[in-house]
């Protein structure tokens, strides 16, 4: 796969985890002039958007504002994004929603892909995106497998075996989430926290995921040198990789 | 650690580990040009040496035996070799131990170390090697330990925080060992293979450890890309991280 | 359970997968003169022949290729052979797939059942096998429970708690995959290969399972006897118990 | 156990640990008018006054500086201290380390007991500090078990069989550390805080800690009602309960 | 929540789980004057009731049976008692039987859920039962989530998040149960015992569940108080909590 | 070791585990006509004695009476018995008692040997027993290990491999404890019971493992056969293997 240009593709299960989540990577990727693609399976309409409801708007209203949301979170981290509607609370796997999964991989053609973790004990929706983002991209490797169209892909269309990374849930330990990579985003994080901000109903979020981003800054830190004092100006994101990491070099 | 020249520590149980299940990784580094050590707590001399035994030799000749043959092995891929000398059968574990050990650490400033993983139903003196090169490793970073000879490190002495790797068990699946890196050897296989001819009294493991290699070869690939096909050139070794990668590129 | 005649099921999502995985334990059970069951849930026409798919045969080309194949090494290996041509990638499961698994499992009345393990992260039909032959199984010990033509099963026609063993997957650290059996396969060797003659797309399959056979095989030597020295002469398989074993002798 | 009187134990490896991660439960202890002890096996002398050595302090001295912010601590907290002098990077476990402990337990008589979790890679003191509190308190249970003057314990001065509950270490989720207790600390929050300014060297962990406060209280709200917006007013600390609760009383 | 009724609930798979596993629970908080509902999701009809097939009674009248028996279980712990009649073996998990449960949930507003824990390798019907109790609970939170008629909750309707506790299963080590919680029945067992002789088919339960109950109250004082020999009059039912105790004491 | 004879070895910490945990098994072996021999590391004299502690006995006494007790009850199970008087609470693990437990092994030359599991967070001594018994059994195969007389061992006089069971701890589930092997004693069992009584102090541990093994004997049934019934009349011990089974046959 070195040949093939650098291509991320993040699936999420609602239209605002990948801000909070994996917004630091994205934004890491676009600003190394890496393509970036985000896929949200729902707008989170039902199970995240509490005040909305609170506040009368009805189901579309709701839709159309994480949407807009969304969009715009999107656009400051630099990347594209794609929403497969498929409903939230719970998101119901399905084998049509895997075979629009199977489009994406086949046309993004990703060679990094993130994700929700295996287990969240307090959101179903986010284990669900995870298995059908795995299925999907097991069955886009196949040349067997058809696209949705009922076309069978070309040795081309076909994509790799890219790795996979799980991003943090709310509550890590209770979602048998242990890191093992931790990410730098020092540079990237001024993107993140533009994106953070694209979300106002969620202003309380912003400050607790700064928070966590020098928490897990400081984990970078102590994972790399000597611990002469700990230094705040690290920001870092973890993540937890589902294959074996493939290399020429052990560092 | 970014200005430190890469340096490769290897602790070793047994005077023959190191050659079996990290020779690739040790020849991949000292083919690039860096420095790789290895450290051998013991020679093997009572628990790995059971045909001298049965030919009558005795302890020191035994000894004398295996530490001519890790020193040749070593020379054949291009490393330093300690011996420590601890005894083996069992390798007991002793402050005097981990002091020898946080001397060596210090010494080579490593940026990367190998060594057993903490489990082996089959044999105790390889956890006892890991928990001494874990010990030794956070207590020589510490300014407030002293050296084995009772004098303080200075702030160049102390070490960073060096990652660490498991290399591969006899018997994985039984020692816990879940590999999270698959170590592409393909280039490095050659001085591996001569490392091996240089222990013969183990000569029926030159052909067991060439075909442990083509099998973490074949999934190399299969963690790296299309499954049309299992191709049998690419040789592997499988790790297992013991602290979370620290990186600015997820891939 | 002692009066019934021994009788082995091996549920296998595609149609080679017995060969690699079970075929020393099926050609043992014949030798024995035992019968030997094999149920392939799929023809692995999707996921599995890429080689063909690239050679431009069409679907039913390739099931009917896979299908003659896998009779062929079910014959070699002297067990009868059914197929429920569920679909592959994905392998859905399905009430209607799990009541023919019923009424196979009435049938043959198993008194040892081999599957795939629950998790396997490069194959998702694997899991999906290994769900279904695991609750069809229970559904099959109950006498309210209905056989698929809707008639009540006798007394006689329920089945009893045969024992689970899984067999080994590609990656078997991967898939959690901890082997508390080794079986020694030595004498049954020769028809385990033979079979796997049969499929001769994979040739190079055939010495990475010979290989495999040979590492499994001193693995049994290792927990059966003192370590003088390896042998390579023994073959082995290694299953993973999913219930306890019940005896009446520890050993 | 009813009849006795609240006492809290806390066993700390350096004399800063119980200030970080257990504060909350100390001050919540005390502002209820119950007895809280803290035994510091070691003042952290070595591995955790980085700043102190590099600014030229002897071991003496840095033991006094260390101990007198701890006593300070402690007396920001209302506990009483005790110190058993250790040592440090490495503490070393020993049978008069664990008689030592046998008799703080005989006579604080606790009926909580805090100390750290039993992993840690990043130090190594933290679970030999468990490891002899967990031994000392079994052993004090026993009417067998001299006390370490070489007297027999009357059956009022053995102790019962108090709760432990881990608390949390720097890098949790590396730690296997799982929360399944969630204390709510809001109102103890700022003797902790005044507790924390004790320790002027480490003045960074000041901020470090109150974010790690919120963070948890947040999922003490999370996991105690219904998610309609986070408020960032209840401050937490996680515990990891050893042994299963005894309650009359599902809750 | 503090100003909600206590308001227990639990969620069985077959009629008679609730009896054998929770009925001590059950009972101590109606002798409290608790409310408490069971929902049975099923009669059992199918996989527990062998004696009645094999007696030759049709699917409606062991049905009718066993829901007299559980209503007479039910009356004895002082409970009100729910069927969903989803069929058995297996149970299968739908989206209607979800948004039943929703439902439920909403009407009962659990302070307290008991359920079935997630892995029974012996009957699948149990873990499908806890995870729907378990998605219930989460959508039952939602405003945004609808009841099973299509309205809209209000916000009183909406429910906190209850504590889950899973009952213990028939083989508890093959099911991944680890108690964290040991209740206290000693008071409530008489009623347990009526209720269980609510079941005379399964007379032989009646003892067999009276001795768990002392082993399980052996436990409680094992891990309550000092070890000067075992008394055998208190009697105990284990649990495993699913998320973290919030509390604000320990003990 | 087809050609050995058979010969069990049971490590026990204290004076009276191997009763209540092993009985049915040594007595089966020894009804088998097999020898049996049991080594008692200590005498339990600290930490299960506490009834004569309190009445007023000393030390030797304690121990006195307990080794008549343990022979006693060997004697009924028809076996030998060796005392190591280690001392208990703690149990330490010394390099003599490795090397007199390598003698032993030797001596006995076991084809099967049963110890305790390797955690119990209510014992010590328990793990500390098998952690000495597991080490010394690697030692004992090593031809170039000494015996403790300083002579080495012939090719005869070192063992073979045996295979090692983990018998049931007092609290299995907090002692990860997950049995894989269920052993009938039914035939065996009234010798296990006529041992239990030679211990007259513990004499409500008598019932209490009578409803063990019949608990376990359920549990025997349920896995080897369909359930129409329970039956009370099969008693069991559970097991946990500690190495993969080595197998001709799957069963």
């Amino acid at each position: 796969m070195a040949e093939t240009a650098p291509a991320l593709l993040v699936v999420s299960a609602h239209a605002g985890d990948f801000v909070w989540r994996a917004g630091g990577a994205i934004a890491a990727a676009t600003m190394r002039g890496e393509r970036a693609t985000v896929v949200c399976l729902s707008y989170g309409e039902r199970g995240e958007s509490a005040s909305q409801w609170l506040a009368g708007k009805d189901l579309d209203e709701i839709k159309a504002t994480r949407r807009g949301e969304a969009e715009a979170a999107a656009s400051a981290l630099g990347a594209d994004i794609v929403f497969l509607d498929l409903g939230d609370y719970p998101l119901r796997e399905s084998p049509e929603a895997v075979a629009a999964l199977v489009d994406v991989y086949r046309r993004v053609q990703p060679t990094v892909v993130l994700t929700h973790p295996l287990a969240d004990p307090y959101n179903g929706d986010h284990p669900a995106a995870a298995r059908m983002a795995l299925e999907a991209r097991v069955l886009a490797q196949a040349i067997g497998v058809a696209n949705s169209d009922g076309t069978f892909p070309t040795k081309d269309e076909i994509i790799g075996a890219p790795p996979v990374f799980f991003f943090e849930p709310h509550q890590p330990e209770q979602s048998d989430f242990k890191p093992n990579v931790l990410l730098d985003i020092t540079d990237a994080f001024p993107l993140k926290r533009a994106a953070m901000e694209c979300l106002p109903a969620q202003k309380h979020m912003w400050s607790y995921y700064t928070d966590l981003a020098i928490r897990r800054g400081v984990q970078v830190k102590r994972n790399a040198g000597p611990n002469l004092g700990l230094a705040h100006d690290t920001m870092g994101e973890a993540y937890m990789r589902y294959f074996p990491q493939v290399t020429g070099l052990l560092e």
